[in-house]
């Protein structure tokens, strides 16, 4: 079974590396046989080639693995795969999250199949166990600590003092955060990867826009030193609800008790947990980006094309769901600087508990909706303010 | 497709409640043609039988769902049924850690399969998810908190200061123990779950007998307290590592450190973890046991024969491994009431550290060999004695 890579950078070479060195007896049916480069001059050997016409109009392959990144041209690229009936697996949780729908018809169609397993979770088996806990049990509520940069940053602030700009920069000369960093930090990423993980599991096509998305951007070292000293730990974390036709999901910094698998999940880890009607609560630990996990998520998914393992299970995306803001709800940490920013949650909410100059607590079980109407006009306010709900 | 169930205990109503039940359209195409019961006085609806003939001589039943326990008349029964070219599940951990490599060998011979997903992890999808990770990787550590019941009676003595049999009592209230509890608090089911994983992680059947096995039976609510006071978290766990061709395997009681991820799984919540090459460290979190969890672990396994999934899988236990008892070390605490047992210990081990008068730590990383040999002897000494491994 011939493979063309498209990019190679960390994904690609991982790819590359494992199936060229593995003893593996299951992997040596597979043959690369083109690479594609962006850039002419990094061509250095025969199968390297920066014309992806010479990939799409070979006959020979039946695997492509898009591993560049970014929704151009990767779309375009995947879009014309898909076309010439060549089965496609994609690291790329950007272009997924947007056209899981057209990729999927489209791959139907062709009756060849798109995989995505390493676009969440890296090497965490979470794609395919979603699939295969959907095939008996409805599944109503999924979340997850999905990037890995904001847990290293995080992590770091709780165990070792950082300042938050501090360990960035570490996180970045580590090359575990981009130069920059918004899409980890601002909570982008982990909402791509939510809006993959929740049109999954509810049948039907979350969009990005519906999912409201604070980040870690505004954390502080005083605000972790608070934390911690009420055994608190912040995670950043994706989660949506199902409940009959509704939905609500949402990316935010969330305070979990220091007693708790999440708040146990250190450095740069991911866990994704889901919550199915017959099978119970089901978590999946495991390292969330890095090159050799990432690589063996798309050597899986080549795997499963090569068995045909997931052809049977016809993904749809075809219920209507609405947004129902009250699903989720909380007790919710305020760190502000703007004293009106007191006034709107004092007035506004039943149990209001000020623990500084410049902090407070709201006790009562507000609903996202609620919350979200009244966290929005004190952003306004101030910029610099911080919020995290409480687990 | 049409399946019988032999037995109808827990786990076979479990089956048949969510086969009947459900509402997804995967499970539409499955059928209960016959139940097997014991007992003629519990036949109580047409489909039920208590002979066994009527199910393996009627050709339109392909899968065989064993949910029986025990070793007779389970063998026999799974033996006829594979002879009979009929597929079988089961969920019974204690015939598939002695049969693993006959069951396999005869599926093999008769173009059927064996799956027993729920053996190990109830509801945790764990053995295909190790079969899944060896077909990229060399899996060359493996390990779990895999009995629920040890670990509600560790975690609430832990949390609430039970002492051991008090709340042993109230586990078999719950139905979380048997009337007998030993299989449970002596490490028994823990070795058998062990036993599977590892033969399948190593490509070897691991004799049962290899695995040095001491249970919680001893332990003391005098013990909990003082691991507390020293943030320690006792678990009972289920360890093999693999070097070249040797391995190392045991169940023993093992501290954990509070923030560690380990710690946290309460109650009576399994966690299993694998390390593979390219993969690095994975962790799957659930129900270990529990009607509705194991049921739905046995339904994904005949889905698996449905689609097909992992025929194309041989398993072989042909890798001729030894034992190595250097691969598996560490400290050790042990408490013990007969003076001459620290004698051992202070003349056989490099770090001696006395913390009390009953009390020690052995500080020296000492191989499991080693302390094995000496902690045999104290346990001919004592027959009280507690010892745990530090994580």
């Amino acid at each position: 079974m011939k493979i063309a890579i498209l990019g190679f950078g960390t994904v690609g070479t991982g790819v590359y590396d494992i199936l060229k060195n593995s003893n593996s007896s299951e992997l040596k049916v597979f043959e690369i046989s083109k690479i594609l480069v962006r850039n002419k001059s990094k061509i250095t050997s025969a199968i390297m080639t920066d014309n992806y016409d010479e990939i799409i109009n070979n006959e020979d392959i039946s695997i492509i693995v898009e591993a560049m990144g970014r929704t151009d041209p990767a779309y375009d690229y995947i879009i014309k795969a898909l076309k010439a009936k060549k089965h496609v697996v994609t690291a790329n949780k950007e272009v997924v999250a947007i056209y899981l729908e057209e990729f999927t018809r489209l791959a139907s169609e062709n009756n060849v199949s798109i995989h995505y397993e390493a676009s969440v979770g890296g090497g965490i088996p979470w794609i395919k166990s979603i699939i295969k806990a959907k095939r008996i049990d409805k599944i109503y509520e999924v979340s997850g600590i999905f990037n890995g940069t904001s847990n290293f940053i995080l992590h770091n602030m709780f165990e070792h003092g950082y300042k938050f700009n501090d360990i960035l920069n570490i996180a970045k000369e580590k090359g575990y955060a981009e130069s920059d960093p918004s899409a980890d930090i601002d909570g982008i990423d982990i909402q791509r990867k939510l809006c993959i993980t929740s049109s999954l599991c509810f049948d039907s096509i979350i969009a990005q826009d519906s999912i409201q998305t604070f980040g870690i951007r505004n954390v502080t070292k005083q605000d972790i030193d608070y934390f911690k000293s009420s055994n608190s730990v912040l995670k950043l974390v994706a989660k949506s609800v199902l409940y009959n036709s509704s939905y609500c999901s949402c990316v935010e910094p969330v305070l979990f008790g220091k007693d708790s698998i999440e708040a146990n999940v250190g450095q740069n880890y991911n866990i994704a947990s889901l919550v199915g009607e017959s099978i119970g609560e089901l978590k999946f630990y495991g390292q969330g980006a890095g090159k050799f996990p990432t690589a063996n998520a798309v050597i899986q998914d080549i795997l499963d094309i090569y068995y045909g393992s997931y052809n049977n299970y016809d993904l749809s995306f075809d219920k209507v769901l609405s947004f129902d803001g009250s699903l989720i709800f909380g007790r919710y940490f305020i760190r502000f600087s703007d004293i009106q920013i007191k006034t709107i949650f004092e007035k506004n909410t039943e149990r209001f508990f000020n623990i500084g100059d410049n902090y407070c607590i709201i006790s009562t079980e507000l609903s996202k909706d609620c919350f979200q109407a009244l966290i929005n006009k004190a952003i306004e306010l101030d910029k610099t303010l911080f919020y995290a709900r409480y687990n």
